[in-house]
């Protein structure tokens, strides 16, 4: 008979948002009467934009006639790789070098494919849960059976044995130790980060891409949130720094700023100057990848990706960012009456909220029993998220300020 | 430095398509003069029709109003997994068996992860790319660097060392040999074939569910071109076959029935009766892959499946779908006049033209040259399509017809 995946045994039980799900309908059976209010997902909730939307409509029509139908279109639409490549990064990449997805777990996925099972990974910790989960599906996780501690034994609550745990903590300001990063690592690195909410600086940057250069590493950077970004010496994107092309892959998306969500599309940078140890172009090794597994974005979506990124467009995307930072400065606030320490929710929508020496699982609990509000449990994000709990800023503002009073009144 | 993953160096240069799209640029560039046509890629032509692209319309619209405005749909939408189960299958699967994915290939290229290296691929010989090359991504094709001949002499062209090759040859009329099935297999098997056209029959599916369950295989299944099938005795899914819930997976897809291979649906339906050798569930397994590496299909096109899969729609469907058969006959006649020995065409999109003693990719050559036509080279399917070339019935009527014509006027 057919044996199952050993790469997937190793996977601990339950991936983290679907055992929030399980957990928030065995509350909902017992407690039938109970308005429960979810803070735990990073799902949008306010409607696409008109114009965005009506380019979304648009796209949707032209394939309801001969002259504009289209079908497969699996690198991209030229025009969406150039628009992208013009409004995020001035124009520097070639549309050769952008790659439209149907989203940027969907990249990672992939990409974890690109580099194999003999590949190095090292992540933030905290870090959202694709980029251990997918590398221990890839096999590069390590062959120990499933989530054991990781190897040097600061990580705290355990992790995969052939994963680097890189902990971003308050004693670090969220910024991790470069110095531990390996020859020849995989670096998965976010910012605005998901969960902490903290945005690396330039000269934070300027030293994760000087490690990187440094080890030989190749950094996967997502920079999902970066449309949050509010202040302007933050970087938006890795290649503002020096030597980025030379070591980075860049992913994003259109989910967390055009509400995209549910209509799947986003993008990888894959610079021409990234090369392999043998000298080869993983630009035209992704290009072949993805030729074979995958077959491009709907072209719906492209069409609302496009209007997404026109003057208009970005004038609804900012509006919409900044509705869901209203929302933060909410959570924030009552975090603070409460005299819980937080970070984020300034450049960012999530809010990382401490509760030393208390496991978070039981908070999560306590604040479902308590306050009827699904958070994220901080230990779901990875060994150093211990201690903590992730609010989302994605609702709709009546079940924000609810949320607020309840917490605040208690 | 980050090393090369050594199974993507062990794919043969260049995916079928590109290679083909870059021998009409180059001939294009040489003759600008030149009308070409193209009836190389299984690309749809006509438009969506009138109530299933307003199913779309619909879709995108919903998404600009907060009260049917919906973010992430992982699973997706209950309405489209219970309408897929009740048309296609007489409601014989429950809604957790069908999984809603963005296209047959992707899903294969995810459930080449599901398996993992270990897995034991045999593939229909010639077949689509994905099957074999999505194994040699995944590690499953055999660690010889790259294309070198099968194991047991008999594939012709070589092929990998790791890949069962069953050829489909007019000799044993397009149906392969099952004795030569492995135990613990998993076996890529689609009907209405693609390249061939050639469609399985009752008895010999049920001779591939007994060979599946005899040798402890797990068959998948690509009925991606079911809706072409005329012929009431033909099987349109291997569920109509007894046993095989407990053997089969099936992929299909929108793409080819509704024309969204712009707009991008399929699924994959994954009984519970499914397991692993150590009686692991297999749908478990694929529930938790798919929730660590995909997002889901977009929701607009969600939409237009669901309205694809009404009254309505299905009369759509077959619109669309009689009308590439149309296509299809007008080929084969030309081939008959030149007579040029076929198959396929009747019950399937393709046509399987024979040339005896030529090379395939000389006969793709001189078809591009003398008529300018673009076809593709049945070498680039497998060893076994050697000698042939696949004529695509995806095209304008208008263009179809000027093929022909050219065909004939010679």
């Amino acid at each position: 008979m057919v044996k199952r995946n050993p790469n997937i045994g190793r996977l601990k039980a339950g991936y983290l948002f679907p055992e929030i799900s399980r957990r928030r309908r065995e509350f909902a059976a017992r407690h039938p009467e109970a308005k429960i209010i979810s803070m735990g997902v990073g799902n949008t909730t306010e409607p696409i934009p008109p114009h965005i939307c009506a380019a979304l409509v648009g796209g949707a029509r032209r394939l309801g006639r001969a002259e504009t139908y289209s079908g497969y279109a699996d690198e991209g639409l030229i025009e969406l790789r150039e628009a992208i490549s013009r409004v995020n990064y001035n124009g520097a990449f070639g549309p050769e070098e952008v790659f439209i997805s149907d989203g940027s777990k969907c990249d990672i996925g992939r990409l974890q494919t690109l580099f194999g099972p003999e590949a190095k990974a090292a992540v933030q910790d905290p870090s959202y849960p694709v980029y251990v989960d997918g590398s221990v599906v890839a096999g590069a996780a390590g062959r120990e059976n499933s989530f054991s501690g990781c190897e040097d034994g600061d990580c705290g609550g355990g992790g995969y044995g052939g994963v680097k745990y890189l902990p971003c903590t308050p004693e670090n300001n969220y910024f991790p130790d470069l110095s531990r990063i390996e020859d020849g690592s995989i670096i998965y690195f976010c910012s605005p980060n998901n969960p902490t909410g903290a945005v690396a600086t330039k000269p934070q940057l300027a030293a994760l891409v000087s490690a990187a250069l440094r080890t030989g590493s190749i950094i996967v950077y997502d920079a999902a949130y970066s449309e949050y970004i509010r202040d302007a010496a933050l970087p938006k994107t890795i290649y503002e720094l020096d030597g980025a092309r030379k070591c980075a892959i860049e992913v994003n998306s259109f989910s967390k700023s055009a509400g995209f969500t549910g209509v799947r599309l986003g993008w990888s940078v894959v610079p021409r100057d990234l090369v392999f140890s043998g000298g080869g172009s993983v630009n035209a090794d992704w290009s072949r990848l993805t030729a074979t597994v995958f077959n491009g974005a709907s072209n719906i979506a492209q069409y609302g990706g496009i209007a997404a990124l026109d003057e208009e467009g970005r004038r609804e995307v900012r509006e919409l960012t900044d509705f869901y930072l209203g929302n933060a400065r909410l959570i924030r606030g009552a975090l603070k009456t409460l005299n819980i320490g937080c970070i984020g929710g300034d450049n960012s929508p999530y809010i990382w909220a401490r509760f030393p020496g208390r496991d978070s699982w039981d908070v999560f609990a306590e604040l479902l029993e308590k306050y009827h509000v699904v958070t994220t449990p901080g230990s779901g994000f990875g060994p150093a998220g211990e201690t903590f709990i992730r609010f989302s800023a994605f609702g709709r503002r009546a079940d924000v300020e609810e949320v607020c009073g309840r917490l605040t009144a208690h």
